[in-house]
């Protein structure tokens, strides 16, 4: 008999798991179909910035997969199809089809919630004057971009978080002034330790960025329908347009309205294989928990590599394969014009309160120091004082510079202590490392105690 | 009592071990002296092709501390001087001053051999012609680059391994017209595998390298004793200049003859603490045989980062500590013009002949698809096939490939599986991978029977 996989959310997660399952079982098998109530299927978020910027010409091409293209793989994936109730006993969901209003009901023998996060919206004053936006969607940028269009020249950027820092960068290349405020006494503060932290804001000032920390937005001002200032603990910035990247949650109200469990992370629970408490759900993507390696404990994590991973042990797992998603580090990058950015594992902080840590970090080069276009690369490195095991890795630098955080994502994957590290094979010629990479120079400097 | 250090050789391995011994120790505890016999200590080979292209002026920059430096730190360097004799059991040198061409003899209580590798010099008929040279030493960069400063056009690189590859891509750059020619059936043969290799052959080729491939080189021509023409197996190649890459040996004699074991790879024999058989007798560097950790076996690598570290390893154990050198992946990386190159652990047909493996590989992307300057990346994998576990990566493909190796190198260091591999987090953002980075993809696909 043909089964029914029901994938609320058509974005990386639910996708990547229809995609996987579609891939092992026929369609005689399995009969696969998603619902997302957005115009588009997965889409990849993280480009939106560069849409703005204007290296991304045409937004759609920020569109992984079609639904004409999903169709034609055997997936039935119904856009602007919202799923407003799940019922896990009787295996329906009903369904909005948000062009013609009316609703469908729907059966399913497995479901996957793929619901992904809300971007948070604080309540303020003027919050919904035109102008304030989020950059969450294909429709935020394009809307975004046309706002610049027309003649935007003033920018606020709400959150110096990884959003914050992007949206920064791609509206100073279109021109605009921007301001960027935080609440925080430093930007990606939940990400970065102060010392790495520093290396950005020093950027961000040096390149025009009016970086405005410890301060809060109080509200947004309009004249004529449209945003014209906004009100911060630290004065009132006038402004054209305003950014709101202040994170996001996961998006559980439609699962725990089922009876689907939330941990206390606000996460949906799964276990390893992404299976829910409840039978025959699963769930994957921004809206779940993940188990963080380094402490054990459960995280939310919102990415897009979790999102595909995870989708993809649904798919397989639902195709009768047996597989895990084994947690996550915490590791992200990103750039701030020629300045990269890296993290994995824990932040000095995070790991004192957990364990005796030793912290420490070294100024080391991008290339050779003889070698053209050579940077320096910052690099910090957190490991356990009794048994060296490294616990944490940040890394600020010239170009090139991100992507080895890498090698310490695998070592802290591994449980590596700092002084095997240190004494790895990594690898080394003049255009893209000094003889002691920044990352085994790091592991060697701060744990050379363990050296011998 | 003040013990005295003699160090034998002023390059990257033996000027590690005498900083690393001169930190730990007071000038009251130990002495450190070091001869080299020739003109420089401590400067980059691997810049070298680097000086040639134009892209480092002067190539003293290539120097990483000289005599000066060292005896500001409190080590004797003496430039040419070249150790002649060594006894093990007198615990005396023999060393001849070239400039006075008189003997000294000094005594030590702890030798350290840092005497490097010999470069491969065929004896073929007119191999001494001038013009014909190899690329070793800062000596032979400026010459080569005289040649052209004088008129070459026209060069025959002898060898396709990474010294010749990296030099044709000098030459090309200062408008030679170049000719590589090697024994094998492709470039870096030695070191990569076939289908990666077609990459690079490709590459050479398209930016206008005459490849000459199972071709032997004959002999050397020379007119009014300057260069000719090189003859070869596929007919005369005009040349004014040709430049031998063919590879290294360890320079042992001077240690074998005073007894002082090598294996059967031709390096020196070592404990894991650097140590020869010979008390009070340390060996670093090219000159010296390895444990390749995935084979277990002796091998010879002739690479500065083995001997920065190996050399720290012997100067921590002099100076008291208890340093080991944990062994060799046999990880590289190069590049010609703009397409990177990567390798560790072992490839096909080595892992083959010790296991029952699985070979695939992968065509990713350096960035996500979407973003300017996104290239292709090509990945191998090499997995055993009863445990999964990493047995070899290469890598080649635009910027942003080569140093992704290291996260390989790192995985297969800790005897990760290639499923793992694929799920673990590395990172991920628009600017620097696709959402799958190739690392994790390339594990993904090729071992994608494990993940489940």
């Amino acid at each position: 008999m043909t089964r029914r996989m029901v994938v609320v959310g058509g974005d990386a997660a639910g996708m990547s798991a229809a995609a996987r399952a579609r891939r092992l079982l026929g369609p005689d098998e399995l009969e696969v179909l998603a619902f997302e109530r957005g115009p588009r299927t997965s889409y990849a978020a993280c480009g939106l910035p560069y849409h703005v910027q204007g290296l991304v010409a045409d937004p759609e091409d920020l569109v992984a997969r079609t639904p004409e293209q999903f169709a034609a793989a055997g997936i039935t994936a119904l856009v602007h199809h919202e799923v407003v109730a799940i019922d896990t006993s009787a295996r329906i969901v009903d369904v909005h089809d948000l062009r013609t209003g009316s609703t469908l009901t729907e059966s399913w023998d497995e479901l996957v919630v793929a619901t992904g996060a809300t971007a948070l919206r604080p309540d303020l004053p003027g919050i919904d004057t035109d102008g304030v936006q989020h950059l969450r969607t294909i429709d935020d940028a394009v809307a975004l971009d046309r706002r610049i269009e027309q003649g935007a020249t003033r920018a606020v950027v709400v959150g110096a978080g990884y959003v914050g820092v992007e949206v920064a960068e791609a509206l100073l290349a279109r021109g605009l002034s921007v301001t960027v405020v935080d609440a925080a006494e430093r930007p990606l503060a939940a990400t970065l330790d102060p010392p790495m932290a520093a290396l950005v804001d020093e950027r961000m000032r040096s390149k025009g960025v009016d970086l405005r920390l410890s301060c809060a937005v109080e509200g947004f001002e309009g004249a004529a329908g449209a945003l014209r200032a906004v009100a911060t603990s630290a004065g009132t910035v006038e402004a054209d347009v305003a950014v709101l990247g202040l994170g996001v949650r996961p998006a559980t109200h439609l699962a725990i309205d089922a009876g689907i469990p939330a941990g206390d992370t606000g996460g949906l629970v799964v276990d390893d294989r992404m299976h829910t408490p409840v039978d025959g759900v699963w769930a994957a993507g921004d809206c779940v928990e993940s188990r963080h390696r380094v402490t054990g404990r459960s995280v939310v994590v919102a990415l897009g590599t979790h999102a595909n991973k995870q989708g993809r042990v649904v798919g397989s797992n639902l195709g009768g394969g047996d597989a895990r998603f084994p947690g996550v580090l915490g590791t992200a990058v990103t750039k701030f014009c020629e300045l990269e950015i890296g993290r994995t594992g824990l932040g000095a902080e995070e790991a004192r309160e957990l364990w005796d840590v030793e912290v420490g970090s070294v100024t080391s080069r991008t290339r050779a120091r003889y070698y053209p276009g050579t940077q320096p690369a910052e690099v910090q490195v957190v490991y356990r004082r009794d048994d060296g095991v490294l616990l944490g890795a940040q890394v600020v630098g010239g170009p090139g510079t991100a992507k080895r955080i890498d090698a310490f994502a695998v070592a802290i994957w591994n449980g590596m202590a700092v002084e095997d590290l240190a004494m790895a094979d990594l690898s080394y010629a003049p255009p893209f490392s000094p003889v002691w990479d920044p990352v085994v120079r790091a592991a060697a400097v701060v744990g050379g105690a363990r050296l011998g």
